[in-house]
């Protein structure tokens, strides 16, 4: 509390913009607008979504399989027969719903949970390689698409797996790095560029 | 929806973000990531500001007397005996806060509930005007001061109010408006640096 004047004045508003302030991107200016848009509000708005954020971590799980979120465990992906036997290795579990919509891939997810930093202390054994190759063997995987961000980390991550699956006989297959489509040579970084040139393809 | 993959996978994010996303400059990928957000960070959080939300118009409501937001009605400032008769007329009801909070103003408040727009259905009757005849009668009020923002229908509504209150005794003023402090002229616009001229000031 900044303010001099009756704390019990603005409790509830001050409550309210101190939790909001705490998510991503949201600073105390703009949180406070969000608490005086919602007061502004017809008062069934706050009750639905005080509603739906006291019932929101009931309802969304982590698949105990692929370790995406769902509301039914395993998830929908998993435990549909007609996916293909082609893992999609991802880094955050809100990857897969990217790479569901873009309706590009028929396989299943593996949901690393990070990639690896030391510096960050994240090491490999924070993150679920042993499931990845557990499951690889027991689900016939043939093709393992490293999906991770394309980073410095994403890379390091990339290569590491490739390296714990060389024992299998599964094929590990990165996606491609280049320029974004609809995307402008000028404003396309040196790295970007040169990933662009080595990967680039006969036409 | 959007999506084709079974509606139930993703049923409660979907919600959340679409409540989320309803609440002013948060579109539908930032409201997304706030969900996601939400979901890996711990559930006391959405528990506190589920609990929070649903609690909150019970909590705050609007003062009888001056129409500012208050947990107790009669809210503190017009109850506090040692006020001064002033009346700070504001457009909004937390427009109150930042001029409590500048500490510049030692008198009661009267929310207007907006300005005169006629073409957005606004007129003088949806404004509590009578109310602060009514109160600068019954509050001896000595001076009313009109703190509505320097726009058009800003002015005009002061104008009307001023017109309004010419058959009382109370004296009317209005905000100074002109460069703000730590401006550059340079990036005043016309409009703010012909009032800066019209109100300069006697040193």
């Amino acid at each position: 509390m900044e303010t001099a004047y009756p704390a019990s004045r603005f409790n509830a508003i001050d409550r309210l913009t101190a939790l909001f302030s705490r998510l991503p991107g949201l600073g105390k200016k703009s949180a406070g607008r969000l608490v005086y848009h919602i007061l502004d509000t017809d008062p069934s708005y706050a009750r639905a979504l005080g509603e739906e954020l006291l019932a929101f971590h009931r309802a969304v799980k982590r698949c105990s399989v692929c370790g995406s979120y769902t509301e039914s465990d395993p998830c929908s992906v998993c435990t549909d027969p007609s996916r293909e036997p082609v893992l999609c290795v991802v880094e955050r579990a809100q990857d897969v719903r990217v790479i569901e919509e873009s309706r590009e891939f028929r396989g299943r997810f593996h949901v690393l949970g990070g990639v690896i930093a030391p510096l960050e202390g994240i090491n490999p054994e924070n993150l679920s390689i042993g499931e990845l190759v557990v499951r690889v063997r027991r689900e016939r995987i043939r093709e393992v698409i490293l999906a991770m961000n394309p980073t410095v980390e994403g890379d390091t991550t990339a290569l590491y797996i490739r390296k714990i699956l060389k024992d299998t006989e599964v094929e590990t297959t990165r996606l491609a790095s280049g320029l974004p489509v609809g995307g402008d040579l000028e404003y396309a970084d040196r790295l970007t560029l040169s990933r662009s040139f080595r990967g680039r393809v006969r036409m």
